[in-house]
């Protein structure tokens, strides 16, 4: 199935028109025309080869959101016609300890990557979501309860949405609890409407005091400049746990001291240089903790859409058409979106 | 009531008879004639300002056993005659959240510790164990129910042994759990025999291969030298827990990718320079944690004897006279000692 696509083919080429091609979908399979695809810093890391290891050309998109044209004879939850989506992960070995618990991102044999991943058996690079169609394990697709009209806006959720949710849910975020959320970006602007949802008090961390207003307006209940030293003193050990989405290099021990006895901050970003180093004693003298979260499961994915589906919750987007992806790029560098460019595939289509 | 003790009246004096002044016992005080006395790491850096705060003379000791001598009027867990120990703390608010949960050592209001701690209303300074008595509030005075024999090494359970014994409890280190311990002196020493005794199977990392026999006589089942690069590989992925006793700045990304998934590696020294940053991806990739923990609540650490009485557990020691503390010092340094130096006080009584 020959498939119209976006590629890069090097670290300083710009993106350019590319055929790629889509299996026949296997018994298994789910093939989907793609409606819209968010557009995630990783993307950009990835096609600017800024981490390791792109293979090109490379074909990035791993916010996908579209409609079911056809099934493998031995899938039972989508048909023809089903709004479907797909996410960071089309594979993985569904046999160790992390598949079996349903987190797949975390398979011991590593999953496969939708873009950029290395397709069982052959090794074949993966095409990601900048393509007008898709096939991929019903295992690995999503069901989408919104509404059509918000179709768009849903497709954030498969990364930005997931890799909050996920360790907002791991470490007990709801009622009574006090959350921090770093950073009013794709990750966090998700990240202040999930704990919000879920019934947590909110206080945002940004550098920009222009951001007070959308943080609010987000659903945060308190608003910090992380550059204000009184405002963060006034909030040492208040708080439960804290979500750091900022990706850059920047001081945790600034927030480890915000954090009640037995805190977590969880990072979900790796920054290019590392963090400076935290301080052991912030974390000893009151049995805090440092973790990591990446995206989320299967299983938890659904869950997180059915309750984005059920509260009304999706991403804040600007739509895009593909021909405008460097310009898009050339904004996400400077942070000059609220919060997530989505690609309109028809503009592929059409092209 | 004039006490004999050993003091530093400053960072670079040597240790030298002092006579302080124990308070007459109060109605919930119980006083402590002092048979042993451990000799913690901690001692030293305090004496020699190594750590921010000392105030001189400064008295050290906080592994402190002994036999009551007296009780005021309202105690009603121990009597005259009785084995009695105290630990790191000697008072804290009693009112906070911690101090309500059993956690003392997390009091919001700061513990008092036993020595260079601040007397609560005089703020007065508080002098430890190199001493031959104390006057210690009940709320913080351990009961003994080890041999008489083993009391001298039963003192270092008083921080060497529920610095390690809390965290192995608090992240439910038990059987069917592989557990990491990594350095092999005081702390790391009563760390493998506890994790052994509660039933995981134990991985004692160290940097001397002259140490393996010595750490698998402890109860280690497996002993890797952490230069062996090979052998550090071998164990990536494999550990559910470790706890990392060493207080000199090192690499924890070595030990973090030898975690499984939702592993965590608990630090409990304070390095005098920060360890060197650790690896973001390492933590988020499978879900670690880095944690820290501090010593252990007066609840945990009359558990932990009691777990030890049940089971023969003491520490490794080597006893000396009150006037050998500076050599002492000078071989703790050069972490020459298996495992904890302990002073036995009737050589200070003798003086």
């Amino acid at each position: 199935m020959p498939t119209k696509a976006y590629a890069v083919r090097s670290a300083t080429a710009p993106f350019a028109p590319f055929s790629i091609e889509r299996r026949a979908p296997g018994p298994k399979d789910v093939a989907i025309d793609i409606l819209f695809c968010g557009v995630c810093h990783s993307d950009l890391h990835t096609a600017r080869s800024e981490w390791p290891g792109t293979r090109y050309p490379c074909v990035p998109g791993h916010e996908i959101v579209g409609r079911v044209t056809a099934v493998g004879a031995e899938v039972t939850s989508f048909k023809a016609g089903d709004l479907a989506a797909v996410g960071c992960m089309v594979d993985s070995c569904r046999r160790c300890l992390s598949c079996d618990d349903g987190l797949e991102q975390y398979c011991e044999h590593g999953f496969v990557a939708t873009y950029n991943g290395a397709l069982d058996g052959s090794g074949e690079n993966t095409y990601g979501g900048y393509s007008t169609a898709i096939v991929v394990d019903e295992h690995f697709v999503l069901a989408i309860r919104h509404e059509e009209a918000q179709l768009a806006a849903v497709a954030p959720l498969l990364c930005a949405g997931i890799t909050t949710w996920s360790p907002l849910k791991h470490w007990g975020v709801g009622p009574g609890k006090k959350v921090g959320v770093v950073g009013i970006g794709g990750l966090g602007h998700m990240g202040v409407k999930l704990a919000h949802a879920l019934g947590a008090h909110v206080v945002a961390f940004t550098t920009s005091p222009s951001k007070r207003e959308a943080a609010l307006a987000l659903g945060a209940d308190e608003v910090v400049v992380s550059k204000d030293a009184e405002a963060m003193a006034a909030r040492a050990g208040s708080l439960d746990f804290i979500l750091d989405t900022v990706a850059v290099s920047h001081d945790l021990d600034a927030y480890v001291t915000l954090l009640k006895r037995d805190g977590v901050l969880t990072l979900v970003g790796v920054p290019e240089t590392p963090h400076p180093s935290p301080s052991a004693g912030g974390l000893i003298f009151k049995r805090r903790q440092i973790a990591g979260s990446l995206i989320g499961g299967i299983k938890e994915t659904q869950e997180m859409l059915d309750f984005c589906a059920e509260k009304g919750i999706v991403a804040d987007i600007e739509t895009i058409a593909m021909q405008e992806i460097e310009t898009a790029y050339a904004r996400m560098v400077k942070s000059d979106v609220k919060y997530r460019f989505v690609i309109d595939m028809a503009s592929l289509k059409a092209a």
